[in-house]
């Protein structure tokens, strides 16, 4: 489907006229293929028309059973226990990987050498050279891909990026950033805490958003990292927490942290901004709230709800909130708006480029804990 | 379908079988037909096995090319712009009248006399006469009636409902509930500022809720209200705001508000219990939290996520918050679970005789406003 | 002492003079003896220069070992057991009354026969007819005469006033206070519970705040009140709470309410006002912050510490907050700019026809409750 | 005076004796004079009975005019512009130095060395060396010495001590503090913008703090640092901000932070610590709450004043909140209560030895951002 088309289709939808479908092959049926499978659906009406109309072609996992169900529940036309499948599909014309981190690389890349448009969870790799040789793999293909950094779908982060961007807050200096978690002292099997299938633990789950969502929000790159890594439960493989100093190519400085030890805190992924002209502030449990400080006025509660707040003309009257599945909802769309040929990944999503620099960054604090040393981030390409 | 087939339903669905499917017919297109609509259509699968699978069979507006769109768009087989159509369909098991109130009691008590399940938004009725009327009707049927106040089905509404009749808070001294909007400026001719159409303003629209809630969570009733109605704008046939003190038959007394006027609050539906072993807090804003304080130790921020917290088995991992939307993926599955028999309406649901004695005490308030005197509310039936 | 003189000092002592000299006379050790004391003694340098420099004659209290203890801790040059004393002392120009209830009458007004001004504690008497006699025969002496309502000197709560009188809400269409306590469940044999001494309960200890507040910030009068008051202890004399809706004679509506059994509230005398162009509240367990929403924007978090805002060149660099205390700091140097003539009670503080003004309204309440009708307030003189 | 002699003066006072005096010099008018001064006289009846009764002997300042009204002001029985006359004063038993930091060494040495005990503000020095060196030289002397970290005397820090001392949170696995304020755009050449005389600018002004607050509620030393330090302002001599992560003694990871470049905060000093069994967080702009999450339960606001909470048995009914200024009349009662022997210094209040630490840390934080390691930091004595 060329780009024109695409356009073509979104004109054609709003007077009426058929919305081109879009076939898609989901990899992972656990908590990632579950928020990603409930967007395709949602978005089929809530973002309506949609720029393209997503048609749930193929799920793939290792458990049968659990497969076929998850097919039966999403409405997947069909469920295979090798992803292999999905990339030899002709029908998928959107491969979505939400599969476990050492499941990212080869299915990705080769789903995009087989022309399909891809869709990746993050972190990207397993870490900066697994990142690098995905987004240059997929780049040489031409396909729309996207790093699936959700919470720059964020309505109160995208509304965060505007007014940054704008030069509302001056010049900015300060970033910090939390992502805390409290799940860490589960002793579950889980993949998350498998060296060789997660790569590394809160840094790369949850300091990864960290990090993606300050280059997203301030438009600059993190130069330096200075930090350490804590594993603080016995024999556990990755780490369970870090703390970093940073400091950004444009003069930013700030922490960045995350952690799975922090008893109290949810999914609290939060940050704060200061600029010369103002200073912001963000908690993903309160996550329609948007909290702004204009010069020293004190910080208000803006609920970004408004009809006119991004990805709000889909929703409902202001002050009816929405939830963490629903960003999800907004990113898709992008996606499939950039497939259409009605927008670009970035600046807006993430691009498998800035998935690698993420990853870069992630390195860079290991390196940086191991030396002892502040680390310059280097990136490639 | 009987209770019984419904049941066995529910058994095959977790075993891999069949859904047996639910025939729906939709009355409105526009907030409450897009809340509903898009709760059908996601709780096929997030409240997974559904009781019954929602077909959406046809929906019903005057506006001929929208009501087509909106069956287009939300996947509804056909589109009417005659109700009498759905309420004549065979293929139509469960009507959801989604309308404005003036809508509610003609086609909602027809569904139920023509045999079909229904689902009516609030305010049942523009006034107790009327919402009598339509609860008497409908009784005589025998089919399941739901009058559709969503937020029993927050979580954080239904988990403190269960502390208090668990006696964690003791006895109930004081129920404080309020709920205000901004948009009562607004001139926008809507059918919620015609009496005809509405009934009443801010009172059915909102205290209605307020009313319904406070009767769920204590599991008692109104005795009797002292209150005022106001209208701000000039020329305006409803009220903008009312204000009321109120007892409980079981002695707790409090006051219950609504407004549309009150800047800065979306949609802040707000409420305290005050018990002899504790208190309760909950704002709508930020309908994930309940504030718990238990005896006079300070109130903490519970983000009702939990596994098991109520209707968390069908969501995401903890932490991760669901929006105003979802509370109505948990009502119409609520309605679903009780016409496949595996549940009732009373006590979670709010049957029609509660959207009556909501109207009771509306009505009530308007007496006490126009006479000036402390009414006892006297509940028919 | 002459106002003129008053004012000369005031104008000496920036310059380096004499501050004039005051005697003061305190009957009461307790709480509010010891509030009042501290606030003499502070506001000698805090309010620096004082328009006058009080000096601690003597202090009254029934248990001589306790009221001795008193005047060593406090620094009065002598203790009294018999008020009488204090009312004949020549030495003691302004005489502070922080009685219970049932000494607020006799000991205030013959201490204004003889001359001298006076402060006295809230509720001015046990009720409406008491406080009309106090206010009657004191207005008839010319002293100056302050009640005791110290919530009208919150920083926040002053600029409250500024930003409404200056027409920055707009029209004014509610108000909601509500002042929430939890120890009334104790048993203790204090005179807050015997009736022939405190008069009511909640009614006059918290309520007769929220209405002298109410009156105060929006400079408009109560025209009527609907309410029930309610006793939950069995055998107590007292009132526990009140709940009341209440009409402005400007047409705001609204309610106030009061109680003692609201666990996990200590001393939460919140407030919310909303007008046609924007909204405040306040929290007085939070007294250092104004909440404002400038139209809709939502509340933004104002630290009421800045140099320019009201009380706050008195004290520290902003964002050091000041505690309820510091209150008293500010109304009692308000008594005494007035006594030197520098300012005069009205309108920021309360005059003994304020006093009676809130007394008359809480009678009101009473009745309401008492004959189930809404009342008007008559107020007279 | 000796600690005996103190300790019986306590006995008597409480009997109703005579309380003993001490003869009080204070160096320095201006902010820290000012709440120091305060602190002493509202000490003298709110602490009743003071361990010992400060007696305001003399004030010292370069300006005669300032000073003199100063001691006007405070009631200080004279004025000096020389502090070496405070030095030399017999009369004089306690020496409080509040002057800029560049007055801290020479001052509280030659006090300490004449036998007064002495109060020096924080930063004990400019540097490490020079801290090291006042606390030698003064610890040499005997007298009793506290460095005026007063936020260890908010009552919820000291809670929060307590709490974590008893084990309630289990082993620390995080300590997060920042220190916030925003006035560092303004260009008032006050000495805390010049190096020789503040000796650093963020870091030791507010960062000394949250160093030091660390080492008190975590029972713990900071073992390394990995840091940077930024200056916004053009032609600045100080830092504006740092960041660094820090490692503990014990394993605790975290951040530290400041910056006077943070609009909307005020005077936020903000810390949260995560344990195995639960977590604590904390606002200095809210500084009567502790936030409190026992195990994963979530934060509940303790408002820190019961009568049974830390100091709180000098102050109000609980509820009724205290200021920032009153941090200073814990602090100084402390001292007192260490001077006359009924307490000791450590480990509650600061020693000169916690001054020093603390200004080891800083140092290490200067070294990581000029040569960009991670820092061990090496305390000597």
């Amino acid at each position: 489907m060329s780009e024109e088309t695409g356009f073509q289709t979104m004109g054609r939808a709003s007077g009426g006229g058929e919305i081109q479908p879009i076939g898609v092959g989901m990899l992972g049926y656990a908590f990632m293929g579950k928020a990603h499978s409930n967007a395709f659906k949602k978005l089929s009406y809530m973002a309506w028309p949609p720029p393209l109309m997503p048609r749930l072609v193929a799920i793939a996992g290792r458990d049968e059973a659990a497969v076929s169900e998850a097919a039966r529940r999403y409405g997947y036309e069909r469920a295979v226990t090798d992803w292999h499948e999905l990339v030899s599909d002709p029908e998928i014309e959107l491969f979505d990987n939400g599969g476990p981190n050492n499941l990212h690389a080869e299915p990705t890349v080769l789903a995009a050498e087989a022309g399909k448009h891809v869709v990746c969870e993050k972190p990207l790799g397993r870490d900066a050279a697994e990142s690098y040789e995905i987004w240059q793999r997929v780049e040489k293909t031409g396909v729309v891909a996207l790093c699936a950094f959700n919470y720059r779908f964020v309505p109160a982060n995208r509304l965060a990026r505007m007014l940054i961007e704008s030069g509302q807050l001056g010049e900015i200096h300060h970033f910090r950033g939390r992502y805390l978690q409290e799940w860490g002292t589960t002793d579950a099997g889980v993949w998350r805490f498998d060296k060789s299938l997660a790569g590394s633990g809160a840094l790369g789950d949850l300091g990864a958003h960290v990090i993606d969502l300050a280059r997203y929000l301030l438009g600059d790159e993190i130069a330096t990292v200075s930090g350490v890594t804590a594993t603080f439960k016995p024999g556990r493989e990755v780490d369970d927490a870090f703390e970093a100093a940073v400091q950004f190519e444009g003069g930013t400085v700030g922490t960045i942290e995350a952690s799975r030890f922090a008893p109290g805190r949810k999914n609290s992924f939060q940050w704060e901004i200061n600029g010369s002209k103002g200073s912001l502030a963000f908690d993903m449990e309160r996550m329609n709230e948007l909290y702004i400080s204009e010069g020293t006025s004190g910080f208000r509660t803006k609920l970004v709800s408004e009809a006119d707040d991004p990805f709000w003309s889909w929703w409902w009257p202001h002050g009816h909130i929405i939830g963490w599945g629903d960003t999800f909802v907004h990113e898709l769309t992008h996606v499939l708006a950039a497939i259409a040929g009605q927008d670009t990944i970035a600046p807006h999503g993430a691009t498998f480029e800035d998935g690698y620099r993420a990853a870069e960054v992630c390195d860079a604090i290991v390196r940086s804990s191991e030396n002892g040393r502040r680390e310059r981030v280097e990136y490639r390409g």
